[in-house]
């Protein structure tokens, strides 16, 4: 998996990807109901942006991509089941995911919670027992960074604050608060996972992360910015855009305007690119990556 | 920490485990609705058996339990999400947890959800960072050890075939299998942890499986009984017992009779200990726990 451009690095990535999630999932009970509701959401149509993300940064270190398949997948596994639980109807309430029924509306709650238990603990189970990493010290080091990340400090204690103001009005500095922890922190997480699986030092892992800080904000403030216009990132069905609940508490757009969302994009997205060069070339897949996602 | 008997054994490993699993959860956030919920249900008393199993494992390999804390605590976590997610209305749909309140009746559903994710990923987190271990390797086979045993081929998987039987009349074989999974699991990967982090060997680490299987069907062949006479072990308030959802597929007392479990849980109970001679007088405080808690 070596690429001439993004395009083509996307869709081979993604081709790869899930071949091996397929795989990943097949392992042992794949007609258990678990597994069968497992595979719904994990091998649905999504745009692996984490995954490809891992893979863009170890390309940095000329970390061969292919030898980065299951760390991938662990990371996407962990998105899959931040969605399924975010989906649920004591949460976000959401029954469309992916343009089609969310976990909980195509199975039920019960089931959904439980793959999405299932789909984590499998994400921790891959990183240990991958035979692509031989150094156990690096397999420790990505699980620190990922617990860290999703834990209640990172996504999870994201996902609880959005839930407690979800009817209030909020500041702005607390909707970037939410953002940073629900989808800024699996974003770093999933870079420094490309510089930790490489052996980049720690002040290489340090400009990684924060060119990905300022990467997530930048695509959670572009996706407010097209759910303003009534457009959804990567969500093209009608269904779900008509089904869509509103979400009063968090768009950033409605506070500072759209104007000012415009300038704060194109700042943050040419502050993430200022970063990277230290990397030079090595860096051009996520360079253009970074345009692609936010422009 | 070192045990003239059983009784003294238990309270001063619960004593140190309360005031570490303390510790572990002030740690940032504390004053965050996420981690309160986490706190609750942890914290609250609770018999601690899964670390006081891993202990007193360790105790045979002459492993320090004082330097089992960290991973003791991420075992009880993980016990604990379980239940909080197990007594969810879409699920067990219990009120009551351990004397008091369950988590999404103290709390809400959504932070009952979160709680449980945050305390999972927390128990890898732990095992990962703790400076109890300085050898990656047994890290990692700790964490292998323990996300084969909770995730869709064990704990996890076992709730969602409780789940889907819940209405059904099912075969013994089939209760059998649900409790395997549902608690077996755990008691095998608690059991084996203390093996692991011993670095005893592969066949010392089977016989301690061997030992626990036997260990956790006898330990819900009691509680089925227990249930059976009305009394519920270590749920002892009123309350509980009074609210307390009759469950009616997963009782094996209905199926084989009363008589029958008494001499299978009296069967299993000698055959688990007869795995610990081999140890001779090391296994003598997980002998005598056996008896406690088989008797």
């Amino acid at each position: 998996m070596e690429f001439a451009n993004l395009k083509e690095a996307m869709l081979a990535s993604s081709y790869h990807l899930n071949k091996r999630m397929d795989e990943l999932l097949s392992i042992d009970g794949e007609d258990s109901k678990i597994m069968e509701a497992m595979r719904y959401s994990a091998l649905s149509t999504g745009k692996r942006i984490r995954p490809f993300l891992l893979m863009a940064v170890a390309n940095i270190f000329d970390y061969p991509t292919a030898s980065c398949l299951d760390i991938a997948c662990a990371i996407e596994f962990v998105h899959v089941y931040s969605l399924i639980h975010d989906d649920l109807p004591a949460m976000d309430n959401d029954d469309y995911r992916r343009g089609k029924l969310s976990n909980h509306k195509k199975f039920d709650e019960a089931t959904a919670i439980l793959a999405g238990d299932g789909l984590l603990t499998l994400a921790f189970e891959i990183i240990a027992s991958t035979n692509e990493i031989k150094d156990n010290y690096i397999k420790i080091e990505m699980i620190k960074v990922l617990s860290n990340a999703i834990g209640y400090r990172g996504m999870v204690g994201g996902q609880m604050i959005d839930i407690e103001n979800s009817s209030k009005v909020i500041s702005k500095e607390l909707i970037a608060n939410i953002h940073r922890l629900k989808t800024g922190e699996l974003f770093m997480a999933s870079s420094e996972l490309g510089a930790v699986i490489a052996n980049a030092s720690s002040s290489e892992r340090k400009t990684i992360r924060f060119f990905a800080n300022d990467l997530g904000l930048a695509f959670q403030i572009k996706d407010d910015i097209l759910d303003h216009r009534g457009v959804d990132i990567g969500k093209t069905e009608i269904d779900e855009i008509a089904h869509k609940k509103p979400k009063k508490n968090t768009s950033i757009v409605d506070i500072i305007g759209l104007n000012n969302c415009e300038k704060q994009l194109v700042l943050l997205r040419e502050q993430a690119k200022s970063h990277l060069k230290i990397f030079g070339q090595k860096a051009q897949l996520l360079n253009e990556l970074t345009d692609y996602l936010l422009n």
